[in-house]
This record gives C-alpha cells, sequence and structure tokens, in this order.
C-alpha cells in the first residue's frame, strides 16, 4: 500500500510528494469516453461496476497517489429530490428550483444506504482493487445550495443570493437539511472503505468573506466536527477562495485545497498547521515539457515549508489535455520531490 | 462641479465618499430598456445622441459622482476587425477568432478618429451637460485578447492558455497590437474631455499571479505609463484579482478598483499610496434597507485608512436590481460618510 498520500495529509514526511488529479477518471482519457459513449452520465454514476472500472483507469495509465471515488457532488441533491439531469454542454439542470419554504420543506434528508446505495458499492469494490488510498467526496452545502436554488449552473447566482439576503431563515433551513444530508453520506463513504473525505465548495469564491463566514462556513464546520471521529482525513477545497482562506484555516479540515491563483507558498504561511493540496493551472499542462517540469519545480518548492503538501491541479483537468503531458507531470513531481 | 470623484481619485480628502456604480447605465433601468428595445446594442453603442441619453438616466435618478461613457469594451477590437455581434442571452461573439499567426498579422491597430468616432463624439456632447466628472475606459489587454482568441466568453478559456503556454510569442504579438489600440483609444477619450480614464480587466482573475505578471500586467503598466502626461486619473479594475493585488498595485493606475470578494480595509493596506474603488457585493443590493445601510457602514468603516476611496460595487448592477434600493444606496453613502 502507497502511503504517500495519507502521510500527506497527517502532515508527516512522504518519501515524495503525493499526486492525484481532479477529475483523473474523465472526459480528456479515451477509455473513459469510450464507457460515456454507451451510456448518459447520471445513469453511469449508479453503476457500480462501471464506476470503479471508470476509477481505475487513470492509475493504469499514471502513477497516481490516490484515487478518487467516480461520483458527482450532485448525487446526494438528487437523493433529498431534486430532478436532475445533465445535458451535453450546458452542465447539470434541476427540474424543480427551490426557492420557497414549500419547496426546502419538500427536501428529504437523504439516507444513504436507501437512497445512493451504489456509491458505497463502488467504494468496497474499489477498495479490493486499490493499492492506494480512494477519496470519498461530496459538494459543501453552499455549492450544493446554489444548484439547488438556481436550478442548474449560474453566473451571478442571484436567486442564491436573493434568498440568502432577503430570506436568510429560509436560506438556513435548506443549509441545514442539506448538511446533514452530506453528514450521512460521507460517514456512508468512510465507513465503506473511503479513506480520505473531500468537500468540494466549488461555487463557496462568489461569496465576500463577511457572508461566506455567515452562509456558509458554520455549515462546513458542522460536517468535519461530525466526522471528526472518523479518523480520516478532511479536505475542503473552497474553489476561488483565495479570500475566504483565514476562515476556510478554520473550518476543521485537516488539509485545505487550493485552486490555481493564489501563490501556494503564501497560502501555506496563512494556514499553519494544515496540509494544502494543489495547485497548478490545469491548463498549464499544455506547457511544453520543458517549462511544465520547471513550473512544477517551482510549486514544489513554494510548498516545501507546508505542513504536507499533496501535488493537485487547482482545478479540474480539461478535457481536452493530452494523456501524456498528464504522465509528465506526475513523473516530473514524484521526481523533483524525491527525498 | 461636484469634485468629489477626482479628490478621492487623488488621495484627496473630499467632504464626502463619492459613489458611482458599474454599469448605472443599464438594464436595471426601465427608461434604459425603453431605448434599448428600439435599436441593438451594438447599433446603440454607435449612436452619440441615444449613448448620451443613456448615460445621463441614472444621473437624473440618483445622486451620482460620476457618470461612466455608455459603451462597451468591445469596440476597439471590433475597430481592430473582429467580427463582433451580440446575441441575448449569449453575450459577444467574435465570427472569425484570432487564434493563429496569419490572423494576429490580419488584425489591426484602430485609429480612433476615424474607426471610433462616435466614441470621442459621445464624450463631447456629455461633457456639455455633465456636472459630474466623465469616466472613460476600455478593456485591458487580456480581458480583450480572450474575447478575441476564445471568439466570445469562455468558461476555462482553453483556447487563450493554449496560445498563452503553447505560443508565447505570438500571444504577445497580439498583446503587442491590443495594448497600441487601447492606448489610442484612451488618449483620444481623455482629449475629446474623459476625466479619468478606467481600465476594465474583466478575466485578469482566471490567472495565477506568475502568469499574470508575464502576460498581462506589462501591458497594463504599458498602457498606463504611455498616458500618464494626460494628467487624469487611472483606474484599474482587475476583477476576482484578489491575488493579483500586489501585482495590480505595480500597474501605474491611480486607484485600483476591487470585486467583492476581497476586504476593502485589507486591500487598502496592501496598496498603501494607491486609492481605492469598491467593493459591495451588487447582490447585496437585494438586502433589506437597514441591513444594506448597516453593510455600507460597514464597507465605510473599513475603507476609512485608504489613501482615497470611491464607493462602487464590486461589479457591474445585477439586471433585476429594483432601482429604489440604488437610490437608498446613494443616499446611505452619502449620509455615513459625511465629513
Amino acid at each position: 500500500m502507497n502511503e504517500s498520500f495519507l502521510q500527506a495529509c497527517r502532515g508527516e514526511r512522504a518519501s515524495h510528494t503525493p499526486v492525484w488529479m481532479m477529475r483523473q477518471a474523465g472526459r480528456y482519457l479515451p477509455e473513459y469516453q469510450k464507457v460515456r459513449g454507451t451510456i448518459p452520465f447520471l445513469e453511469l454514476c449508479k453503476r457500480p461496476e462501471l464506476c470503479v472500472e471508470v476509477t481505475l483507469q487513470p492509475l493504469k495509465r499514471f502513477d497516481m497517489d490516490a484515487a478518487i471515488l467516480f461520483s458527482d457532488i450532485l448525487i446526494p441533491i438528487e437523493a433529498m429530490g431534486a430532478e436532475l439531469s445533465f445535458h451535453e454542454g450546458k452542465g447539470p439542470l434541476i427540474a424543480n428550483p427551490c426557492r420557497d419554504a414549500e419547496a426546502v420543506g419538500r427536501l428529504k434528508v437523504a439516507e444513504p444506504a436507501n437512497d445512493m446505495p451504489f456509491v458505497q458499492e463502488t467504494i468496497r469494490l474499489l477498495r479490493r482493487e486499490l493499492d492506494v488510498p480512494l477519496i470519498g467526496f461530496a459538494g459543501a452545502p453552499f455549492t450544493c445550495a446554489t444548484y439547488l436554488i438556481e436550478g442548474g449552473s449560474s453566473k451571478f447566482f442571484h436567486e442564491t443570493k436573493k434568498m440568502m439576503f432577503g430570506q436568510p431563515g429560509l436560506f438556513h433551513r435548506l443549509m441545514d437539511k442539506i448538511s446533514e444530508t452530506v453528514i450521512r453520506s460521507l460517514r456512508a463513504q468512510a465507513e465503506a472503505g473511503a479513506q480520505a473525505l473531500q468537500l468540494f465548495d466549488t461555487w463557496a469564491g462568489v461569496l465576500a468573506p463577511c457572508d461566506f463566514e455567515v452562509f456558509a462556513l458554520p455549515y462546513v464546520q458542522r460536517i468535519f466536527r461530525k466526522l471528526r471521529d472518523l479518523n480520516v482525513p478532511l479536505i475542503y477545497f473552497a474553489n476561488n477562495g483565495a479570500t475566504l482562506i483565514d476562515l476556510s484555516a478554520q473550518s476543521g479540515a485537516h488539509v485545505l485545497g487550493l485552486d490555481w491563483r493564489m501563490d501556494i507558498g503564501d497560502a501555506a504561511r496563512r494556514i499553519g498547521r494544515l496540509a494544502v493540496q494543489g495547485n497548478l493551472d490545469p491548463l498549464a499542462l499544455f506547457l511544453p515539457p520543458d517549462e511544465l517540469k520547471e513550473r512544477i519545480g517551482r510549486l514544489l518548492n513554494g510548498a516545501r515549508d507546508a505542513c504536507g503538501h499533496i501535488f493537485n491541479l487547482g482545478h479540474g483537468i480539461h478535457q481536452q489535455t493530452p494523456p501524456e503531458q498528464v504522465r509528465l507531470a506526475v513523473e516530473f513531481v514524484h521526481e523533483l520531490s524525491a527525498r
């Protein structure tokens, strides 16, 4: 078992800097496209044997130090009662957006064993195959709330903020229900075998720090507090969250994920005793190999004083990325960080 | 003449904190919708008498301390040879995206007197009407380059970064041409009567600081250096630019515009002798009046030690904003900052 990822999460010194990449199982891989070509995305997420196949694809090609469950951050949202669908090029759509007290009241707190059994089944199957740690995950409550309220992706998050600012009580009730679902989902994933848990707060970065502190952070804190007894590393990734980092450091996470906009050395200095995960611009994988190597070297050097560093991208792999460049990046991280 | 805006730009103490709002002339105003209902957006931008009317609309309703020319950041791009069009709900489209040496070679450096005379004419007409300062503007080179390369708005700026990382020489040639066009356009605006000039770098925030420093900042610096002799305040707004702020402070601007993600007090401390402009979340205009007032009070207090503060939103006014809330916000700023 390759323990480097878990060691770095705990702030221990590993033989090298571990690396995994967000969306490492994804559309840039022809073998993923082949599986996806035969089946709609949401159905794929519910077929454990296919999720296992897809999760393992990048590990067969590249020397990744961790695997991440193939699933979607909106799976628990669907289990709460959202009518979810995915449309090529449009992202997720929710046919029954949740914008009033009645709609919030109708949402149920999901029960993983009944409502998302395929997630835990995928994890159980994966653990038999893997010799690197397996990361489970969920969407953070604020991010889930934006999808529920907007009915999909958004540019300005107008409906979300209108509810936040105009009906804060209702917004908090919604966040309560989502948080309870997320707690149950992550606990079930850990009990099924996930060895680390990551909360993706994809849209946290649209909040001013004063609003993040009131409307988003308390729920992240509650989730991590309730999961502390599982004794698995807890990772919080607040995308576009540079101005939230001092608050994110109080989330209760063991590891903070960083998007690519922030200097990793600056971040490490500010968050003190937490490990950092990140943060190469995914598009930097289009650099010529020698420049890619130089940039990875600078990144590793910037993170050298961090209390644990897991190399990752600052966002998911772009689908046009040549797999060969991913292979090179993994190789460079291992070569340049070998101790 | 109300000088408070220009005083704040120069770091002088005014009788109150001046206020204007990005997109103050826009779709949230029924009188704007009425003008727009009769004419396509791009045509409106080229009709000086209508641009004057639309620019003045918010000043008739609200006690704004500055006016901003009604135009679009892509007007100079069209003048360079881009086949620009606007489509409701889709934003700008450029039919001939600029992705290779031939396309970059074909672009011309625009000549404002010939290629955008309507902009200067609008400014000349406006100056006869206004008793507050008039702000001229342009898109910053990086932002203009993204539209030219992507052919419109983008989510990941994949084509832009592919050129940046894969063909840096070509990218720099493109930035050269855009910068020269921007310099000419802003100079012509000042000569026509614009009393301050703002560069909008809407997409700067998608760059890691190390890339911003190499691919975007040098062009902003060149533009401001070349315009220094005009003796008008120069404002740089790098949207989503919290992690770029130390670099932006070296841009040569007199004033830095801030989006809403950053605490304005933190920003003011970091940029030292520059004035700050910003930075209320535009969606905070949906707060109940008493909370809106409280938030504006906190913002003014946060900026109290800044070397000049111009109150603004952190982004354009959202089109669903009730005009009454805009009126209240302006009133609160004036009331709470009166000296």
